[in-house]
């Protein structure tokens, strides 16, 4: 005999990117803030100073690739089980793309997955990390190999934070956007070409214009069976440099431009 | 600015439960089948001359729910990673709830999210964990505290695994099969008053009338915001009950009876 377990239903992840200053924002849940330590010595005070909740926490890992991992992860879910988080709860993942990976994955398997946000600082994960819902952390075996799909509630992009961004990580920012118009826009990449990205405009229009790339691309294809595998244009031979270097030598952004090269 | 991302869409988890005899099937992937030292004693080899795939591994874990931790899960996943698995390889949990948690949860992470079917060995893991998609973990903080919500393909439910299930296991799985007749299904409560249990064909729609009971929760209320949360009728009193005895003085059905009348 049978039983069949009928579970056919609209879900509806859908959010809002925002890219302008940071507005204020008020939660009436437990919130935790997830930074590393240069981003908090940088922002976290701007930060603290535009959202408030009704209890309120940082959780400040270490900076860097290699931090991601099990150990990170397990801090942030020991820091909410701590302060006793339950389902209504929600986390703000504040830094790079490796802090709104561990940020996004942590929030996916707390008690089975809670609510976050994303306020990304690096101009990577402004138009990378922002869009497209993958979480993960890496292992001894290779990057982002443990994760899930988890998308954020909303993001926000203050271009504000890449002020401070060193001029090597905007670069590696720059690849990524170009390997989005290359792949998949020929408008946007008419529009690179004579893009002056110092222009704060300019660079605000680029990020809405990168944003929009990848979702469109995401928005056909959630969880990468055809076409979003094309936004890993350049990543297989870019991970594998980046594993062989230990993740010490490169930035992301690096190991993939030069994963492009190679991939031509 | 703002960019919005829409992700609304419909999707389908749908899948069967089949409560006999054990099929024949095969997979065209790798598989692993993920089982534990008790069971895969008595039970393995008549599972592996039922299955067959491209490739076939077993990975057994110790028995017992102080077991149903981040060891356990990360040796599951450390064995998929070793053999290579990819994003359309599959796993069979086969085993009691624990064996069930696990699995599930080590698919919903691995490599973000792959397939897993259930075949489950205990009373209590063929009427209540086939059925919901929970999969989990516990921590020191208590139990099933990380997990995700990661519905498995198909699930066999064959009664013949019982013949070896010691009767507290047994009784065990009566007191969750009773817990929901008692909250859900008036009809069920009056049938199980007279049903006698060791006759073969009558466990067999005992069975299929708890499945199709928990189903019908589960499937108004996936991801337990509402109606789902009675199922944990005597589970509240019971997690402590577990966790105070270190999960080894009584087994989870044990304690969620002691659970209800202590709710009561």
């Amino acid at each position: 005999m049978q039983v069949h377990i009928e579970l056919k239903k609209v879900v509806d992840n859908s959010y809002d990117i925002t890219i302008d200053r940071l507005p204020k924002i008020h939660f009436d849940t437990k919130v935790a803030v997830v930074t590393n330590k240069t981003v908090a010595a940088l922002h976290l005070e701007y930060l603290l100073s535009n959202i408030s909740a009704k209890e309120l926490h940082v959780i400040t890992l270490k900076d860097g690739e290699e931090y991601k991992n099990q150990e990170s992860v397990n801090a942030i879910l020991d820091s909410l089980f701590e302060h006793r988080f339950n389902r209504k709860s929600m986390l703000i993942a504040f830094g790079g793309g490796v802090i709104g990976d561990m940020t996004g994955f942590a929030a996916s398997i707390y008690q089975r997955g809670i609510d976050f946000i994303q306020i990304p600082t690096t101009l990577l994960s402004q138009v990378d990390a922002s869009v497209g819902g993958k979480t993960g952390m890496n292992n001894k075996y290779g990057k982002n190999l443990v994760g899930a799909f988890h998308q954020p509630r909303a993001v926000y992009i203050d271009p504000y934070f890449l002020t401070t961004l060193p001029k090597r990580e905007f670069g590696a920012g720059v690849a990524e956007i170009v390997k989005m118009a290359v792949t998949f826009n020929k408008d946007f990449f008419e529009f690179l070409e004579n893009a002056d990205l110092h222009n704060a405009q300019i660079l605000q229009e680029t990020i809405k214009r990168a944003v929009e790339t990848k979702a469109n691309v995401v928005a056909q294809d959630e969880k990468e069976h055809g076409l979003r595998a094309a936004l890993n244009y350049g990543h297989t031979f870019g991970h594998v440099i980046e594993n062989e270097t230990k993740y010490k030598q490169f930035l992301h952004g690096e190991a993939v431009a030069i994963g492009m090269v190679m991939a031509n």
